[in-house]
């Protein structure tokens, strides 16, 4: 997994794109108008692991709360603007950190060099934002809805920020189907240096929304594509961020907590993994603890995972066996491994800090 | 997404890859030698979608329980075989449709041989499953914990069923690490014409085990690979089989549900859009209803997914818009919306059978 080269852009402090970790985003669904509510959930998307977190901008009103949004909240905004360049003026100067707008659908020339201007002034990067819903007619009925035709749709837009001298671009490619997705950003990926912003649009409510996310957005990410990422959920966005953390940790992009290898336990199996697993999940939930930790039920793969781990087990007969980096330490009765391998993680995690 | 060509194997009179549906496994965790027990869920994993159930034979007594277990299981059975031929050659004479077995893990040539020629007889297909926990020391050293270690394993494995004569192959790489699996199943499928039995191994309890096997397996059939798959979980099989049809149905390869799409539903949005799209998916659950349902919010990107769906509502004003095969058909109160979406849905379907 070698993560393709792309140009950072700043966005209130927080760099995006380039050697940056990769953001999760989330998007909150209060009337943006109601400054308190809407501050209340993008503190909860935060503390829940959003490093940005989009609002929309669909009126002056909007406009207006930004500012106490700006001041108050713990991570920088982004403005979610359609069609109104004032909208976007106005979310600029009011502090946003970032806009989500597609030039091209300004109608006229004036009205996107004025945005363009205001933004470049105050250092607020621009994203472009195609989505399958809402494709121009021309490119679909010239390519049909294709990565093609997203694609092209994109580059519109960038063109015309280019063409102003305007370089803190980041792109999405959005379609609520998957293929189409992850075709389309790996077509613009080989065509253009900006940082992407990936999701699947319109996947659904909790459960199969997140299998089609993992899946679009988790491919992308083995490629090397991606620097930011939201997984939209039909509903209230708070559970957005931990399955877009969740993605990261999967593929071994974030370390923030124990990576638990565990087998599925066949017939073969001498040990309750699912029940050591799932306390050892329990027990760390939340704490920093960048380890990978293996319970394994018989001696076929066991060893070798429980090994291969920091910490790892594997049954196999009366006693399982604990491993430590690489190498045996001692044989553990199955009643005692739980305690066993938690003391173990709390003493690697101590002398790692020590 | 365009399927890879593979060699088709017959399994029990189940056909498993060239052009055959991608088919779901799970594998039982009972004591197989409890033939009651473990029938139970074999049957439980059937109805729940497994096409195809794997039970591990670690002793004679497992292998004199196949019998009853082939008789009376509703799907085809795989033996999970390690090292000893005899249990291989018993477990086909008792009538196990497919093998789960690495021939180079066979000590004797003879032995390897006389199984071959069982299975040969017999017309059951052999699956060479590499496991990154159990990889030959030898190719470990010389290539490290690699793709090219991987696939070499597997390649050793089908040298020896292919100088005898056999071809009835399948091959799975497996390893607990997400983007390992992936390159090592990619780089075999350029080398070999074997179908491919996907799966990420010992990925964990249901939660973080769901992620990595929904990015896993999704890319793998993203990039047309893959004939069958298992979604490993520590603990029950019981949510297997479940976990698989949704990738398949997050793709698009699996069409015997609504897919419903359905927007974020930030600040812009109108309707309820989660209440509808659950209601929606809560009410058709388990129903055959291979149509698009889209749910959406707003005038941004509603009507244009409203319009390609089968079906789609598309929210905006005082009433939300209906549409119907693309085309507007009424306006809708929303809180007639989810009646009228069924209602749509029903008569749908009903002429789709008529």
């Amino acid at each position: 997994m070698t993560r393709r080269e792309t140009r950072a852009v700043t966005v209130g402090g927080l760099r995006l794109g380039g050697e940056a970790p990769i953001l999760v985003q989330s998007m909150t669904n209060t009337d943006t108008r109601d400054a308190e509510a809407t501050l209340a959930q993008i503190r909860e998307l935060a503390a829940r692991g959003a490093a940005l977190v989009r609002v929309s901008v669909y009126d002056q009103s909007c406009a207006e709360a930004l500012r106490a949004l700006v001041d108050q909240s713990p991570v920088p905004l982004v403005a979610d603007i359609h069609f109104d360049p004032e909208l976007a003026i106005a979310s600029i100067e009011n502090g946003v950190h970032k806009l989500r707008l597609n030039p091209g659908n300004i109608e006229k020339k004036a009205d996107i060099e004025r945005v363009v201007a205001c933004a470049k002034t105050h250092g607020v990067p621009i994203r472009i934002g195609v989505n399958s819903g809402s494709l121009p007619r021309d490119l679909v009925e010239r390519f049909g809805l294709t990565p093609a035709a997203m694609v092209k749709a994109a580059l519109r837009h960038v063109a015309i920020l280019e063409r102003l001298g305007f370089f803190d671009i980041v792109l999405s490619l959005k379609a609520s189907d998957v293929p189409l997705t992850v075709e389309s950003c790996r077509a613009l990926a080989k065509l253009s240096p900006y940082p992407q912003h990936l999701g699947v649009t319109e996947a659904g409510i909790q459960g199969m929304g997140n299998v089609k996310s993992a899946i679009g957005i988790g491919s992308l990410l083995l490629d090397g594509i991606g620097d930011t990422l939201r997984v939209s959920l039909s509903g209230s966005p708070l559970p957005e961020p931990k399955a877009g953390l969740d993605i990261l940790r999967a593929l071994g992009l974030l370390r923030d907590r124990l990576n638990v290898v565990s087998c599925p336990s066949c017939g073969r199996c001498t040990l309750d993994v699912a029940k050591i697993a799932g306390r050892i999940e329990a027990e760390t939930q939340g704490e920093n603890l960048p380890f990978t930790v293996a319970v394994m039920g018989c001696a076929v793969n066991g060893p070798g995972e429980a090994r291969r781990a920091d910490i790892g087990v594997a049954g196999g007969g009366a006693n399982a066996v604990l491993f430590k980096n690489g190498r045996f330490v001692r044989a553990v009765p199955e009643e005692r491994l739980a305690e066993e391998l938690l003391a173990e993680i709390r003493l690697l995690s101590a002398q790692n800090k020590g």
